[in-house]
């Protein structure tokens, strides 16, 4: 970690960057004012779409203030027992990843209303390009964001306290977005799926009510959670991602790559070019038809074509010689190959992932053949194919490491994954159609509208819940192979700190070592606890809803005929508060046990190397069994729900809500947190090591 | 690995060790004789035992033709491939554990009725003994016949073909016995949950039959799936553990212990003495009067007391000066707390899993609680529990390891897990009490036996789930602990085979080194994908069933008036033959795969490493999470029905009656069926070193 020589290349690389990330951001002002220029419906959509946006605001407002204490103390901590720059990154991260959140919410509930309206008043096309342009908005932002949160600190520090301790501090940076991003995944999945939980449980079952029916009085809750879980939970977790796969890769160029500022910059270059990329993938839903599917995985196809041409004069550029690394010469084709793998990645989880929970494939079809002998078998089909979905992309993640290891070592899958995240920018788009197109579903039914655009919009959604899944198994994998960068970089930092202090690095980290396996025992334990703590947090603010709905209809019978309106906001009110005081165990759990194992003494670091891969072996099953698991037992329903064994009403329907249901907190609340939690414990790991070892 | 000088220690101790052995053997003639001379009841008792045992034993037959022949083929590639002695091993080990499997169904078989008539012309004490008395015949002659089989081929391989080749070729013997486990389980677990899911499905749920009524035409098959699955897979899997631990702990002696015979007399010497103090157990619930939890818990407290006893003047007689383990001497003592660990970790293991299963704790209730809130929400409360029950055995094993370790390295572990193993008898006597039980129920219902012989059995059947799920506790413990060893075995062998070849070991087995975390993400994969074909084969098994009920229900109306009597023949016949047919993928899988991972070019002994040790992580928390998940649903069920939260009937109750039959592939088939494949994935491994590496 010297400074660089070629101090130019750093900073006109970092700049180009900084200048695609102005221009991605640009574009998605432009489709601000698209989305908002549009017509958001009548006044009664209006108004539902304003209610969903008070609770929301409300939510978020009061999680801000939650997280802020929790922040304000690590701030402090790391002020103190660290270091000044580190604290300050933590602040910065934080920040960025809360930010992300809300943008993502806000921009979500103006779409979703004029989505309704566009399914009404224009087409279904138009309906999908307003609920895709609504998302894009966001996956613009989360990328531009999160690129000019590390370059201008980075670019910053380096100036004020030296490139080194600049480079050591974006940890805090990292740790940041991670912690917080736990928070939000958490906070916001308990909420929305104890709203929608509680919500079925009191209204669909109890009192016969439809989906989304004015008279429920936890619909509205149903909603916002939606967009707290959906959108500002997942914005602030691709934040996250994408921040600490820039900032693992940075790491590991300047711990393992001597003397090449070009192998700081690459990560940087690979993320500004793949906005261009991402704007073109926009376009291009825009400017084409044909049936929703196509036209989204169409657009992940261009954005992916247009990076990976892009890819090769930038790496040429940046490494016209090629570059050491360890003690091999590696040349400028070796690292496109390693940066063309990360895009590989993102298409082969993408299709394997859609394969897993679309109802055109074989798997959700069992899941729902399995609904005709009832509940229990839909549940065990449902279990089975979460945990057959896991095959195929662990099996593609192994191939990605072995290659990517191949063309550059520890730095080529640190590429691989900066690569893969680059694709963030229309993953995201994506990913918060889902969550809009379902809450333009919501408005229309509210509202009264047509029975058509209801079919609209749920054509649209059954496309989003897919899209949603497809989501979720790219995040999660870019999840792991980043954590494993981490781990890389803990190793490397341990090796640094020790020598710097003149003890002598002997950690082999081997299998041999009893250390080491239970590190991998303690570690795998974290995502299996971690979600049960999880599940258990829906379950009680689920609860909490159902009482509360109960409570409402009995004090006000006029409810059910219609005659008395339900008072949306305290059930609101009441599942703002259980989430944030359900996710404060899950979130701080990893984080207590990381420097448990790094002080109590017979442990150490080598327990805690362990436990860093043990989180990420266990969490990426975990992760994709749950997420793919839960998604396919959603689109079960849905299949059942066109009209497949019976269809709605039938014994067979009643069998695939029940796995909806249980789906719910597992693709929506525990599985995804996951991603970040991974994170924390490796990202932890490596702040602590100057304090503990 | 050299001919040890002591070699009449060597012999001594092997022959007490056999003695002991005998002398167990003959206190289970002793039992038997008691069970036979008690009455089997009235006739029409007898001839339901009589059709469940022609189903047992049909079902066995045929099981017995199949995995013969997957065998015989294994035979012929282990004879020609590898050497003969290793064949021969196998063979013995494999036909060991099918007659150990065997053996265990024909004296439950005897045993159930005689428990029914017990509980009508008795009294619950006599009823309790009996049914422990014959469970207690399974774990005695399991536990001799492992002693017998491995003791015997080991002293006279070593006469025949050298000491050297006998330890290696024990291996052989190990691969035997786990192999046929996993099929025994696998097949039996299939049989029984398929017979089950698909009796209830048809029987309780389309025509609301009772549990065990006679009318229903799956219900023999149900009762033989007790037998064949509970018992005789139950037996098959406790006897590959016990034989797998023993050679595991025999070959680290070998291997890590320089010219110590008593290093290799140690483990049979624990193995014979724990004999003596499972028949001091067994006494004591003859002789002993209580609640029937207390009387069998109270047992195991005993047997491990008398072990404990008995191992200190024995381990000082075999190491009176201590023994050199790598470069450290080791006293006595240290040797005498490692085979402490092991009797407190089984109690520690009883203890926890008991918390997580038993209706008078917490989780159980709480799932039981939550079945008022619907089927989903019942389902998540149950797979939450299953996460959480990993945590404490998971980290009670992580100290397990670091203390055993530290008292004498790899072999400390090896006879940590040999003593845990030796509680085996006792063990398996408490596991095999619950089929009994669960038969004696459903005889006494289908000979339309009084109400309070109902109660009786159903109270004994209520203690014996929960001694199910705690005796699987200690089983998935304990075969993650001795295939701990037998990766330290696989380190070692492949040292000393490159080394024999002339070639340089410098295998690390680093977390660093990429192909370990490819070998970890492979063998972290296996469970869950197994897992899923598991449950996938009961899901079509059961649905088998399902259609051959309602063939016959629907061709002969009479039935369900009790105008005609139902085909039970063809119902056994179909599951017999679904349940073979299906349990040869996932049997397979490990074993294709570990040879793939060997043979592939880029793949090799590292990532090999990385597998087994993955397989260890990913199975005991699978497993864990599954059994005691498992359990704990069952008896959520049960305490629905001791008449809480509305009791019997209730929609609680319907939604307690889905998590039951959830957990039943998850408890009976899929979780189990764990231990024996992880030990089949590492053996195997040893096994190929030699011919790929």
């Amino acid at each position: 970690m010297t400074l660089p020589l070629a101090f130019d290349i750093l900073h006109s690389g970092v700049r180009l960057s900084l200048v695609c990330a102005g221009a991605g951001l640009v574009f998605a002002f432009v489709l601000i004012a698209i989305v908002i220029r549009s017509s958001p419906g009548n006044e009664r959509m209006r108004q539902i779409s304003s209610a969903i946006q008070e609770g929301a605001k409300a939510y978020l407002n009061r999680q801000i203030v939650t997280i802020s204490m929790i922040a304000t103390i690590i701030f402090l901590l790391l002020f103190f027992f660290k270091d000044h720059p580190t604290a300050v990154g933590f602040l910065i991260g934080a920040f960025c990843s809360l930010a992300a959140g809300y943008i993502g919410m806000r921009i979500a509930v103006l779409a979703n209303t004029r989505t309704t309206q566009a399914a009404a008043a224009r087409s279904r096309t138009a309906a999908l390009r307003m609920a895709f342009n609504g998302g894009a908005v966001t996956g613009l932002l989360v990328v531009g964001l999160a690129l000019l949160a590390v370059g201008v600190f980075y670019s910053l520090a380096g100036k004020i306290v030296g490139h080194d301790m600049a480079v050591r501090s974006l940890v805090g940076l990292a740790l940041g977005g991670s912690l917080i991003s736990v928070f939000a995944r958490l906070g916001g999945g308990i909420y929305t799926k104890a709203a929608d939980v509680g919500a079925d449980l009191v209204g669909k079952i109890e009192s016969g009510l439809e989906e989304d029916d004015p008279r429920n009085p936890a619909t509205i809750a149903d909603n916002v959670g939606d967009n707290v879980g959906d959108c500002a939970g997942m914005a602030a977790d691709v934040f996250e991602t994408y921040a600490v796969s820039l900032i693992g890769a940075i790491l590991v160029g300047a711990l393992t790559v001597a003397n090449a500022p070009a192998a700081i910059v690459y990560p940087f270059v690979l993320g500004g070019i793949s906005v261009l990329g991402a704007v073109c993938g926009i376009l291009f839903v825009n400017f084409s038809g044909g049936k929703p599917a196509g036209v989204l995985m169409g657009a992940v196809g261009m954005s992916a074509l247009v990076s990976a041409i892009l890819f090769w004069p930038a790496t040429h550029q940046l490494f016209p010689n090629g570059v050491m690394i360890g003690d091999v010469l590696r040349s400028p084709s070796d690292l496109y190959f390693a940066s063309l793998i990360g895009l590989l990645m993102t298409g082969i989880v993408v299709v394997i992932t859609n394969y897993y929970t679309s109802t055109h494939y074989r798997p959700v079809q069992k899941i729902a053949r399995a609904s005709e002998t009832g509940h229990a078998t839909n549940i065990i089909a449902g279990l089975a194919v979460g945990q057959h979905a896991t095959a195929l992309p662990v099996g593609f993640i192994g191939i990605a490491i072995l290659l990517s290891f191949h063309f550059a070592g520890l730095y080529g899958i640190a590429v691989a994954v900066m690569s893969m995240l680059s694709m963030a920018g229309i993953i995201i788009s994506l990913d918060a159609f889902g969550p809009i197109t379902d809450n333009a579903g919501g408005i229309a039914v509210m509202s009264n509208l047509p029975k058509q655009v209801r079919a609209v919009t749920d054509e649209l959604d059954a496309v989003g819940n897919t899209m949603k899944a497809v989501t979720k198994g790219y995040a999660i994998a870019s999840a792991g192979l980043a954590a494993l960068v981490l781990f890389g970089s803990y190793v490397e930092e341990l090796k640094a700190h020790l020598t710097r202090n003149g003890q002598h690095f002997d950690f082999q980290f081997s299998l041999t070592e009893p250390k080491v396996i239970i590190g991998l025992f303690i570690g795998g334990l974290l995502p299996f606890i971690f979600t049960a703590f999880s599940m258990d947090a829906v379950g009680k603010a689920a609860g909490a809803v159902v009482r509360e709905v109960r409570r409402q209809l009995q004090a006000k019978p006029g409810i059910l005929t219609g005659q008395d309106t339900p008072d949306y906001g305290t059930t609101v009110d009441i599942v703002t508060k259980a989430a944030l005081r359900e996710m404060i165990v899950p979130a701080l759990l990893p984080v207590i046990v990381v420097i448990l194992v790094a002080v109590i003494k017979p442990l150490g670091p080598v327990v805690l190397g362990g436990l860093l891969v043990g989180t990420i072996v266990t969490g990426l099953f975990v992760a994709i069994a749950m997420t793919s698991g839960g998604g396919a037992w959603d689109n079960a329903k849905k299949f059942i729900e066109e009209g497949h064994f019976g269809g709605k009403g039938s014994p067979a329907h009643a069998a695939s809500v029940t796995g909806d249901t249980v789906g719910d907190p597992y693709k929506d609340t525990a599985g995804p947190a996951i991603n970040p939690m991974i994170k924390v414990v490796n990202i932890v790991a490596i702040l602590i090591i100057p304090i503990f070892f």
